[in-house]
């Protein structure tokens, strides 16, 4: 039967399920990549799991999200990376050579190959004919492992290429109008595959534009074939030999077939605070903006960065306005440099930054109170430019451009301008160092982790028991979010890689007497309402408080990520057959669990008596055969660190 | 009389008093220049006072130090000082120009003219043949509303330079040499003036280098001449109408005397952590280092990074160094693009950050915990590159680009590398966009100013009532520091353009109680020991408890900064004439002044009593006559405003 890619890419790394849409399937990950604010916990994780060696093909931690530095933590974070790259055996990119996604794509990426990332763009490499899925952590540090991934197999969702972009069009209108035609549910459960004719006249890196915000429209991944033009991209980067031919069978078929004529594109912008919320730039044209952000993942080309120079090439950005440039990698930086794109854009007036990923993800550039910021950025959800209440518009590096020369929103059509006509640099530079390569194992095995006061090493953590008595600390209601089990924001965040001083606020918004009870009272049982872990996929929601003793949390029912998150940290996840019993439990109740183990794997009905109370109820789990066994272990970290063990035997 | 040129320059402002060192003299001053770490308050001030227009030359101002925008916070700050300078007829220089001190240089200086400026490297403008000054804030919104600097006349301390600089030796350490001779109190209440033949072979950015770490001394300016080489700068900036020639006297004296010879200096480093503790580089070589950094208005010019970056072109620096590169302004960062030199040091592995104070004022680039951090910086004070018991060495462009190469603190001479030649860039860039000129006044006039949320005015002070009951709300101990009474640090520093906010953490540390009690309280006295007010001189520590009701500090004596800012806000400073006095007051004891106005002025005696004690004491105040009046309208700004308003009249 005739495959299309993304079949053909399963296919060749399925190690476990069936290729039915919706079924678990386990995947044989080939590469993984982690930036520097997901990395470090990824690291502890592996040390935790006492992780010899990476087992992937090629494993690279990169270091683009928290440059700022405005104390010892940002760099005490970059040395510990490092030496837990040289230790373990992956590649490493140092601070200022750029985003993980383009150097990615630059400098590792293989057509036919799987990659998985701890970063939601990861999915920006499928430009390059890989299935690039980004993941959380955990399942990072797991596929460093050799463990494979598992995800429900995807629908295929064909979108053909016809036409071509007219004039002052780019790439990152074509997936705006994906956006605009599907929303950013649109592709939930889906692998989106680009054929056809138009495909051959998006370069690489259109292709990464595209592919990168497939993360808005919620797709598991997106697939582009590996052909000519990948081969060109290759051979520039000097990797010629990784090139292999990749496309769709003839007669492939799709689950769902789409259309998209690149001829009738026009310039798109997404409105606040929404990728989803995309309407034609001639809509919105004359607000006035007071920032015009050119860089990130999204727009990460030489090309992006040259039609912009040559844009404001010899003309003045108007007063007022911050242009504020971010290079995605240095080697791109370079060229730009030396084809004096970069002298046109500070003869404009603009901001030059470091290359990384900066105010894409609040790292500096805030814009002001009140005013707008338009960028060429992949998300603009409220408050992520660091400023609350923003305003922030996305849009191509076209449209940037020619609205920072007008101080307001301008189709870039209407500007008087010829279209410049951007060629590739002449001599591109190949920035080998971008990536150090791993250590050999001799040397790796005697590297010492380098840790500066903030990180922490995780805990070990003990298996589940089989017989527990927990008191539930907390009894909370309907809708709890992650944000309220441990907050985010920039007065915890810094402590992601101290796991003792994280877990300080754990529930504090709830009730700041948590921490207290749960260091007094040790192994405990939390009780909670409807959608319990809702919002933010941090999977410190689950550690920390697993750190301080949580071993269940039973309530009316789970937010899906929040579930899986409990289960990789060894916390039970269980809800109650009757909710009823919801009203008849009280905080301080102690919860009685016999012969646990036994009844796990036996069904997924248990039962739970309330100490002193003469009272039973009956709750259930919902764990698969590998879950279970996961809890079992007390957690993803034993689990594996058991395997390993097995293996090495 | 033959005259050296810094007393040309003094008897050309001179509005009061005598030339003799050590008395008060009033300067007229004739530019301002302001960053927008103060220029925020600066601004305030000028509202507060009513002001129509700024009355000097020609005032600037910059924004070079909170260039990061994490949040709204630093954006909403830009958008004032914009709106301030088009409001007051100032230049404004927006975020990404540059540094203040380079930019000033290159498109204001003008030799034979006076620099008032709130930033204490303001000195660096010496090089230009003006008697430039770092000032408070306040100082510098009194300069801009027309009023004379009040000063110690200072001590002229010639040094006649001789000879001429060798290979990898070059301006900086010429100041670390007068670092290393004299510490960091060589300078105070001193005017160096460089003379003689070496000065010639000293480009005017050498002279930059060297006239900025005047601060370093604690000097109160750095001269150096206006001679062929200010001639050919100007030129370059196509400013050559603004050069005078301005020299010494034939047979101009000085009070000190010195003689330095060129030819003999060797690469010079401070060591932590402070820049008088200076020693050869040599003594230190072979120390490992995490990070090189280039940039700073120690160094801020092209030659500076051009020497650099041919020191490290073709070469890669070490694993796991940080080689930082802070570019001073964009004209010199375009014209370093232009030359090639950013894409050599790009190649190298540097992280090219954009234009501004940056690392240099702990704004970003932190060095890691425990490892030594080389730079090209002014200052090396502990923890003022964030980094909490940091290791900073400051050094010179030579000594950083190569111990970038090899890892570790190496003197450049040893490092087997021809000493390149930098020519100057072939076609320099003038960027006349680095400053926007003035509004004329008719537009000025109907400018609004732009608050954010976080920025507040200054509410109106009323002058010195004639009879107080003032309660003790605080008796405190010796050595209270300025961090004491308002503390600085990233907690409280994002509110110094807002009074209302800041004046909650007033005296804090001391005790919490303090800011609800003045609230409640209203007009109110503190008492102390000993040195009340040393360390820092921010004027927020004066300002805050003023606006909370603070009218007179009684202690034993003041640190002079303190003092002096105590007086500027209105808050009265008297000490005990009998020092046992102190212990008799208790906090809540609540003193009576009566008649003061009149008492004020007629001698320093003045008499308390504490009401219900039956007990009155002698205190003293050592007011000038100048300042008394200050005292009387409650502070500098209504003093100006009344004066302003007499003039208008």
């Amino acid at each position: 039967m005739p495959s299309n890619i993304t079949q053909k890419l399963i296919k060749n790394h399925l190690i476990s399920g069936e290729m039915i849409p919706g079924e678990e399937i386990g995947l044989k990950i080939d590469q993984t990549l982690t930036q520097d604010a997901t990395g470090t916990m990824v690291m502890l994780e592996l040390e935790a799991m006492g992780l010899e060696r990476a087992k992937t093909e090629a494993s690279a931690q990169y270091v683009d999200h928290n440059l700022i530095q405005v104390d010892s933590k940002n760099p005490d974070d970059h040395l510990f990376l490092e030496s837990a790259t040289r230790r373990f055996g992956i590649y490493f990119s140092r601070p200022g050579n750029g985003v993980s996604h383009p150097v990615h794509m630059q400098r590792l990426a293989k057509p036919g190959k799987t990659l998985l990332g701890s970063d939601s763009h990861t999915c920006a490499n499928g430009c390059m004919g890989m299935l690039a899925m980004g993941a959380g952590g955990i399942d990072v540090a797991m596929a460093i492992a050799g463990e494979p991934f598992y995800v429900k197999m995807p629908k295929v969702w064909g979108v053909k290429l016809t036409g071509e972009l007219p004039d002052w069009v780019s790439a990152k209108d074509v997936i705006l109008e994906m956006l605009r035609r599907h929303g950013v549910k649109g592709g939930v459960g889906k692998v989106i595959e680009y054929y056809g004719p138009g495909v051959k006249t998006l370069s690489a890196m259109d292709r990464h534009v595209i592919a990168n915000m497939g993360a808005e429209l919620g797709a598991t991944g997106t697939v582009f074939p590996s052909d000519e033009e990948i081969k060109r991209f290759l051979k520039e980067q000097g990797r010629e030999g990784d090139w292999i031919l990749l496309e769709a069978d003839d007669g492939a078929t799709y689950d769902i077939n789409e259309e998209l004529n690149l001829s009738d594109v026009v310039p798109l912008i997404a409105k606040p605070s929404s990728p989803g919320n995309v309407v034609p730039v001639s809509e919105v044209e004359g607000t006035p903006i007071y920032q015009s952000y050119i860089g990130s993942s999204a727009n990460p080309g030489y090309r992006d960065f040259a039609i912009a120079a040559e844009i404001v090439k010899g003309k003045h950005i108007a007063d007022g306005i911050s242009f504020d440039v971010n290079p995605t990698s240095r080697q791109m930086l370079t060229d730009l440099v030396r084809e004096s794109h970069i002298a046109s854009l500070l003869q404009s007036g603009a901001r030059l930054h470091q290359a990384g990923c900066n105010g894409c993800i609040g790292m500096g550039q805030a814009p002001a109170t009140g005013r707008n910021s338009l960028r060429t950025t992949p998300r603009n959800f409220p408050g992520r430019s660091g400023t609350r209440e923003d305003s922030v518009f996305l849009c191509s590096p076209e449209t940037a451009a020619v609205s920072a020369l007008t101080g307001k929103i301008t189709d870039p059509r209407n500007a008087n301008i010829q279209y410049p006509k951007v060629d590739q640099p002449k001599n591109p530079v190949i920035d080998t160092k971008l990536l150090d390569e791993p250590l050999p194992y001799e040397e790796a095995k005697k590297v010492k982790l380098q840790k500066g006061p903030n990180i922490a090493s995780i805990p070990k953590m003990d298996e589940m028991p089989d017989k527990m008595e927990l008191p539930i600390l907390l009894k909370m209601g309907d809708n709890i979010s992650t944000d309220e089990i441990l907050a985010g924001g920039a007065r915890v965040l810094p402590y992601r890689s101290n796991l003792p001083e994280i877990s300080k606020f754990t529930f504090e918004i709830i009730d700041r007497t948590y921490y207290t009870r749960a260091k007094e009272t040790g192994e405990h049982a939390v009780v909670g309402g409807f959608n319990y872990g809702q919002g933010s996929s941090r999977e410190h929601a689950a550690l920390a408080p697993r750190y301080l003793g949580l071993r269940v949390a039973l309530v009316k029912d789970f937010a899906r990520i929040h579930w899986q998150n409990l289960v990789n940290f060894g916390v039970l996840p269980i809800t109650f057959i009757n909710e009823e019993d919801y009203n008849s439990l009280e905080q301080g109740d102690v919860l009685e669990l016999e012969d646990i183990r036994k009844k796990i794997a036996q069904g997924n009905e248990l039962t739970i008596s309330v100490k002193g109370k003469n009272k039973e109820m009956k709750v259930k789990h919902l764990l698969s055969e590998r879950q279970i066994d996961i809890i079992l272990a007390g957690g993803l970290i034993n689990w594996v660190k058991k395997r390993q063990a097995e293996r090495t035997v």
